[in-house]
């Protein structure tokens, strides 16, 4: 994390040659300004009112005034954000961290539903907000391309239901919680992969055959990123339990575990894949074969390892975007015209809600027609789900700074509006409607009325409940021990659909091929001494 | 880690333009040869007689030769290295966690010798090697300042006991260990010190008043920046007990933690001060109170990111010296007169084993004199302490960059000579030293034979034999546990020298005001539902 400031300052540094001393100047503050972030969220955390997001918005935006006012108006920034840092360094931790703390067996039992809002959702969104965007011409912002619009509707697709998870219980509403969280994570990588398949394919001569050949390229890049993934987690699962680090070195195996991880991402970029799903497939894999097969304290240390990346990371992005929103170059462009960009803000929020709606309620109602009663979602639920999805962040940000900061600075009327609005989205979504969410949610799903009986084969696991600082990681291992002898009472449950069987048979071959060969809960030798 | 990785080929790619592709295919190849490192360096452990360095070494040097063959001998290297690359982000870590990891009792119950081989002895060593230097002249290797030579001592000044460390055997020979230990990591920082003064330090004018203001700035550095990283630590500490973060978050812990650390090493470089010693003291402080702050789970990753990172960066710089060893641009100077590169290798391997022996054996005999019997450091003694500080690794090749390399390139024929000489010296002493240091320990301190009776007030903790993986932070936690109610038998030894009794002092000053202000072992709220 460290570095991806150092990194980036040096970047500056060298873009407008300051003096060694400046940049250690920037370090420092942006250090200390993170340690500030950390403990001001933490004295904030609370009150769930305010959340993980506004914490760093603010901190930033607080230091852009003073930054401002201490060099007479010329900067707001200590550094320029770059586009290539959010994408090879800031972003890897976060997805990856997405996939290696998803619950699985949750998040597999309901896989169906997970993509039907996760991919079907975000295509619809996409669809839907790049048509709308396309009413922008009418405002006259300045010259767009088409590109330009398939782009905003990709970074107006990719939601932060983080917000909203910090609300939601686990125990209370599972099946709520697995797709909230569910569609968060793909519906990230769905718009990242999105974005890079419109800004790879060309777009020059639209025709309904290149639409088909978009499709069919968008499907390719998703199979085979998805295997890459897969096949490093399995690898680094394999080499671990072949060579068993645990004998000598913690270190070894935390090191490789990292290094593995970001392997992926890189491999995945270097065969022009997304890296986005070969990291949090990697992830997925890596946390159901790799991390039972390391000792103890590395399974500890990875697993907070891998938090802490994605937290710092996303602190990182927030604190930026705070600061940068006050930088003077972009709004110059918007005060001459202040009616355009909040016009335009404004259409982009309605697209928003509009994008979402138009998903949640028709596959909400697709996916309860294959249900039985008790599984089906209820319209509050549906309105939480679509809440929860409304919410702008560090995703849709940087992906804007992608399309329309290239060289980190906005010369086109058109680019520096769009850099505004996404910057006026983002605050908005995140202070005004993450500000009401939790309100929302209690009145929508009232605390005493438990929704547990919606998944009532599932008893919620008591060492989730006892280990609530352990949460991801070790209860979904519990899960899968709990589960592991098939219930009578679930036994309906596992074939009333398709998804039960695929996740039934899936258990079998796990059990019979997979876990032999590549390690797992239970299939870890214990060497004398090491915790069992 | 990865993001330095990233980092250094960024810079090269600005540097010489390659595109997107180029720049993804050397970090992908990059992450790969750590893993490779990590792997083999495994596979090879069991046979102690290769070391952790060697193994980097061989596959920079392999990857090296296939990169030469493939280009046609036009580069052998995949990216520069960047001597701010090292100061900034490769080196912080590794001296951190040598404070971090340093057994504290150890360290301040001998900390007189420590400091009189380390700070003394590095001295002595450097003015050795400094003045030897000065024969250069008479080779006629290029022009070189008075500021060479001096930063030709202090780079062949820093040792790298690493080697020697994973052969002593600490439960046998503890104040041996603890001596070699300690030597080595004030020696590094004594060596990056001096280094810095020494290129700070206007030497045009070389008198004895100039000398005089050399060392007296010398302490005065060395003293505000051990005071500066003292403050942080105990700032951490205070931050992390008063907030209590473990209700929480371990990732809030663990961020906090590793951003303040680097917090305290760029704060000293912002106020011109030794961010090397900085870094030391703050993790020898963070280890001591913040550390027994947080929660059980922040205490297992802290503990293993901060070894892991210190293992990586030190990984690194070894596969970089191995693969830039064959850099073509360096030794077309060097194959005009292979005799005078010979000859200055040569030199400068006989005056760091002259050097060393100039120091070892006189203050050996000093420091026995003030000592009992049983406590005296006998000759084979003196002769491993000795040996232990012949290897030259990643200080050395660093500090060599940052003087004699600055723009990344060799276009002098006396940097060119001092570059190849230095890798030269670290291969040699790196190899054929490091082969010969499990013979020779061996010979010179047979196994059976044990020293534990040097130090017979101090059994060997058995937490300490019971948890070999768990080393340095948990054995020295049940070091401090087992000292806390004076034996009798320790009372003659708490007083028959200063240091001892300086000590003693300082355990009822840290009981009295330290501890209940800044936390540490004993001193924390145990929050319900927490492990104890």
């Amino acid at each position: 994390m460290v570095s991806n400031v150092g990194y980036v300052l040096m970047r500056l540094r060298m873009m407008i040659s300051t003096s060694d001393q400046n940049f250690i100047d920037s370090i420092t503050l942006f250090v200390a300004l993170l340690c500030a972030c950390i403990m001001i969220g933490h004295l904030l955390e609370e009150s769930r009112w305010i959340n993980e997001s506004i914490t760093p918005l603010a901190i930033g935006l607080s230091t852009g005034i003073v930054i401002l006012l201490t060099t007479d108006g010329k900067s707001s920034r200590i550094l320029e954000f770059d586009e290539e840092l959010f994408f090879t360094y800031l972003l890897p931790p976060i997805i990856f961290n997405a996939g290696f703390q998803v619950k699985k067996k949750q998040f597999f039992r309901n896989f169906m539903t997970i993509m039907l809002f996760g991919a079907i959702g975000t295509l619809v969104s996409f669809s839907v907000i790049s048509f709308g965007a396309t009413q922008f011409k009418r405002l006259d912002i300045g010259f767009l391309e088409t590109r330009d619009y398939l782009a905003i509707g990709a970074i107006f697709s990719a939601t932060d239901s983080v917000c909203t998870l910090q609300v939601l219980n686990q125990d209370e509403t599972p099946l709520l919680y697995s797709i909230v969280f569910g569609e968060g994570v793909v519906n990230d990588a769905m718009s990242v992969v999105l974005f890079n398949a419109i800004q790879r394919f060309d777009l020059s001569h639209s025709s309904s055959g290149i639409a088909l050949q978009f499709v069919g390229n968008f499907f390719s890049l998703f199979t085979t990123s998805t295997l890459l993934g897969v096949l490093i987690g399995l690898l680094s699962a394999y080499i671990i339990k072949k060579l068993y680090f645990g004998r000598h070195s913690t270190n070894r195996e935390v090191a490789l575990m990292v290094l593995m991880a970001y392997l992926s991402y890189v491999m995945a970029e270097l065969f022009d894949l997304s890296g986005i799903l070969t990291v949090f497939f990697c992830g997925i894999v890596m946390s159901h074969y790799t991390w039972h097969n390391v000792t103890e304290s590395s399974r500890v240390t990875t697993k907070h390892v891998f938090a802490m990346l994605s937290f710092v990371a996303e602190i990182f992005i927030f604190l930026y975007v705070g600061m940068d929103a006050l930088d003077i170059e972009k709004w110059k462009f918007v005060s001459n015209s202040p009616g355009k960009s909040i016009g335009v803000s404004s259409i982009l929020l309605g697209l928003v809600l509009v994008g979402r709606a138009a998903f949640v309620f028709p596959l909400s109602f697709l996916s309860n027609l294959t249900k039985s009663k008790s599984e089906k979602i209820e319209l509050k639920q549906q309105v939480t789900i679509w809440w929860a999805g409304l919410m702008r962040g560090a995703v849709s940000m940087a992906l804007a700074y992608n399309q329309f900061a290239r060289s980190g600075h906005t010369q086109l009327p058109g680019n520096a509006i769009m850099i505004t609005s996404t910057i006026t989205v983002v605050l908005f979504s995140t202070v005004v409607f993450g500000l009401m969410t939790k309100p929302l949610v209690r009145l929508l799903l009232p605390p005493p009325k438990h929704f547990s009986t919606m998944l009532s084969s599932e008893p919620s696991s008591p060492k989730s409940l006892a280990l609530p600082l352990l949460s991801s990681g070790q209860a979904s291992e519990a899960d899968l021990g709990s589960c592991k002898a098939p219930r009578p009472t679930s036994l309906r449950t596992l074939l009333s659909t398709p998804t039960h069987t695929v996740h039934h048979y899936w258990r079998k071959f796990d059990d019979a091929f997979m876990r032999p060969m590549f390690g797992g809960r239970g299939f870890m030798p214990h060497a004398p001494g090491s915790p069992a």
